[in-house]
């Protein structure tokens, strides 16, 4: 069933092609081979910055490590409630950083606002030997709720980390969709705006399984390779993540297909307001669509096979619809004229 | 160049064919399609008995979440001076298990006796509080040295396990060459001797990234979905690690690829000791031979852009050749030309 | 500065006088001393039940034990949002249970309910591998707050730890003024309601240095040993800790000395319930008393040094009174005369 | 029994007193106390450098906050194969690093030379993303086998860490026996000699448990605050511990047990040296003698209680002596005696 998530998805045709291109011969292993090598200068680009790029399979993968490298095991990571890092991955990032704590915070609509980081990290006791030691903020741009951080909006989060020493991490598993519909330059959401580590995701964006850890900084890359190696992460035959990294980027593929998914959302989103008793949860920004439905809706969507999942926190009769670049307008609407029948 | 490792070699056609043939409609994430439920069955068929089965991308990751499985993080594990868990996975097993330390034993070519486990185990101070705790023995199979645990030998280990109340893993990044060298059922190298979880490797053998931790019994399947997920080790499409797996099983492909690498691997042992000046370290009994070259020999092969990749604890002019699936006789008898110039 | 914490009392003369004695002659090291195999036997009698006590200097390093025995490192421990292990352990759970998670949650007066706490655990995840699963409860009597948990209110939680099969921990660094104020017998406030593992306090109540972590079933005490030595808690000179809670244990010590100081804190309590603008923050039912005082007092106290200390979530001018065994009537008197000036 | 271990002696007298006085008044907690305060000036003068010192209350906790401050989680400590890191802490290093392998190395009469670990670190990989990383030299001095480091071959060792910048840390549970009998200056065994972090142990030498984690750079020293209280080793009461310090330092307490200990190590060794096929396993130069004895001394031994305790790679008839400070010329006297019966 379409937008029951982007990780249902099917493989982008470009990206399948790219898979089975790079398997004519052997090639070194472990990142050895030119298909890696070319990744550093198009990303290096891509962000108008020398960066390091680690590709990965997981988005738990590029957090992790890039958590770790930011956050010593005494430390503390600052993110929201609903962030995917305190949520979702079975404490990941408390076993990469060797027992660091995640502080979770409030925040409306899925977005950690500076002030509000500015004043927890202000009370967290800097400097006292009986707390754990703020170390790093991360956020998730498309945030969780498919809203968005704006470059300017980063940037004052930017400014707090900087202002208490912190690193800066963005999980950026739809970090295509911010671009496009920010249709801003990636640098401005990240390193311009103080962004030391980016988990840069392309699984969700039509990848097979593919993300890039990216730092910005030699500082926050030092560690990324052994952290990688640790944790399992080091592919053998990495040109195979590579391939799809690299197409994934090639003629603007990966924001295509957000541009593509967001429409969706939008269309989505339109659709949805036109029927009776449907509430919209949060401003539609990205690819996700949050919405409370009536009864017979969500009764007629289940019959279909829709997988129950509760949202803690939220009205059972919500549910979250993600656009992909695979699906199509035809798609949305035949998801729409299912709901009422 | 060939023979360099059996990670630099490309993925069987067929591999490649399941893994386009698993993106036709979107399916369900995280291990909740089909072609990943199927994959119970097919490996049960196979052990000869109820397993458990967890498809991830790495060796290092099957590895992991196995070890920390049966070993507390006070625990020790046994392994051989010169295993992969030991030398090259930049601390993995330490990592996943939370700080156990591994105690490496002799062996002669790459493998552990029964004995001398038994007494290194008697002697580590079991229930003494100073000391980490034996939890458990990690073979593996076919060894790092191309050579062979064969039933009995297992079997024997496995004796010791069960004697001291330990865990035994067997690292099968290349269990198909050992299966296939041995003429054995996959159980007798398994559970029929004793062995509680096994790294069922398919990359080494022609998969794109490809291997699952199997456990035999529930106590040792018990945690690692839990470990595999905190080690950022699910993969969201896992249909395409599943396709590659179920692939590498249908119609004997594991077996047929093993064999022929074999069998290369003797064309190769043959063929060398033919050579003047040329002496073979260990028996060949996989897909690898491990070879002291004259000073010329080697010259040709690093003219030719043979990687120099030291070998602590061997002469600097000993080589190791891997053969794989998808090299040919022709290439073994090119390999063997270029040596003698 | 009489009150300001439990801590910063002095030694209770007859636990000095224990330290002394021990010193006659050599001893055997690491516990092997016939001080330390008397304190099991005394702590099954004073439980009514066959322990294992293992003398530890602080009590993080008993908390930390226990949790780590009671939680694996993807699991979840339960606890109130002010516990000491969730607020001011520097992420000592988190370190020695490998990075497990501590979930905090709200109530009223320092008091987790079974309620919420069932609530919470179903919500949890329990078997989603996305999540961290439930393992344990952590509760502390007498309360961050100064409030008791009754036998059953400790049962009732106990039960929903057996519900879901969760271990369940006490703090107890207050344990002596809780069963002191309830005047039951230190199993109803344990095993008899569900608990497994209790980290009994002596420091705060007199002691130099000591606690004890108490394990009231085989399971619960299997890795202690390993754990508290792995955590650098083993004492060479063992019998120095192990004189200390003999001593305290000697002729109701520990309860005389709880006993006195929770009286001292109703004699606080009433004192500052006659003066005008002073607000009592929860109910004394132990040896704390939080209160909120008026400017004029707040500024006589710190001008006399007391120490600012802010409490997070509560009014600036909320400070925190202890009462000690070492204490009199007549400092609680002194006390609240120099409130008025 | 005498010289069974430095753990089982007695306190001495003058830190029983300290110990007393230190109880007249309540102090601040944590360290904020007076004693404490003072004992940075005493640790600096005594080592004519500004140091940081922190007071724990055993061995294990001082080394292993000490590796934690200079080794990653994905680092490798090099040390001796019978260091007491490496053998009998039950993997404190481990767990304390986040799980850092531990390189045990080869040395006669417990000592590491300056080559050995300049071939094994040039070895290890550095820079090698499947190895992991160089990050630490650890030595014993006393050495384990009761040799000693002089202050040039310290300096050689701190030349090899400086060359690979690696941290370079020495665990002096016998310090003050290896200055007495160099008769050199507390700087040139360390800093001076290129050494980042100190374990200065006072247990053995006549405290009831008291270390100190010194650091000889503010970079050292960065973490360890936090490491401390995580590890659970930050004292409530910390001015007992430090008293134990201070009257250690006070009028060379320390030196002058630590010259008497020393003496009647020589004292049994020359006495032992008379004694027909007695054999003694190392030079003599700190506190401890190890010794082959005849089955029949060895026999009267086990009769009057001394208690089996094997040598792992040491025959079984080998014994330790150690001489304490509280121990006397009649009492090595006595025990030669009884050797002959």
């Amino acid at each position: 069933m379409r937008f029951v998530s982007d990780n249902t998805a099917a493989v982008h045709p470009k990206i399948m092609a790219a898979i089975a291109a790079a398997n004519r011969d052997p090639a070194p292993a472990y990142g050895g081979d030119d298909l890696t090598k070319r990744l550093t200068r198009r990303f290096s680009e891509l962000f108008e910055k020398d960066v390091t790029v680690l590709p990965v399979a997981t988005g738990t993968a590029a957090n992790s490590i890039s958590l770790a490298a930011l956050c010593p095991s005494y430390g503390a990571v600052f993110c929201h409630r609903e962030a995917h890092v305190e949520v979702d991955e079975c404490g990941a990032p408390e076993f990469y950083t060797g027992g660091a704590k995640l502080v979770a915070l409030d925040g409306a609509a899925g977005k950690l606002d500076a002030k509000t980081l500015d004043a927890a990290i202000s009370n967290a006791g800097i400097g006292v030997q009986h707390h754990v030691q703020p170390a790093a903020i991360s956020l998730t741009n498309a945030t969780e709720a498919g809203t968005l951080y704006r470059p300017d909006e980063t940037a004052a989060i930017g400014a707090v980390a900087k202002k208490y020493r912190l690193g800066l991490h963005v999980d950026g598993a739809r970090f295509a969709n911010a671009v496009a519909a920010l249709n801003c330059r990636p640098a401005d959401l990240t390193w311009k705006a103080g962004v030391d580590l980016l988990s840069f995701g392309a699984t969700k964006g039509g990848a097979m399984a593919a993300e890039a850890a990216i730092a910005f900084t030699p500082e926050a890359a030092q560690s990324l390779i052994y952290r990688r190696k640790r944790g399992g992460h080091l592919f053998s035959k990495m040109r195979f993540l590579s391939a799809q990294l690299e197409a994934y980027l090639t003629d603007g593929l990966w924001l295509e297909a957000a541009r593509h998914a967001n429409r969706l959302a939008q269309r989505l989103k339109t659709g949805l307001e036109r029927l009776p008793g449907v509430k919209l949860m949060f401003p539609v920004e990205a690819n996700e669509v949050f919405v409370d439905l009536p009864a017979p809706m969500l009764d007629r969507l289940y019959a279909a096979g829709w997988p129950k999942r509760p949202w803690p926190g939220y009205p059972a009769s919500m549910i979250r619809l993600v656009a992909s670049g695979v699906d199509s307008e035809a798609d949305v609407d035949a998801f729409l004229a299912r709901l009422t029948g």
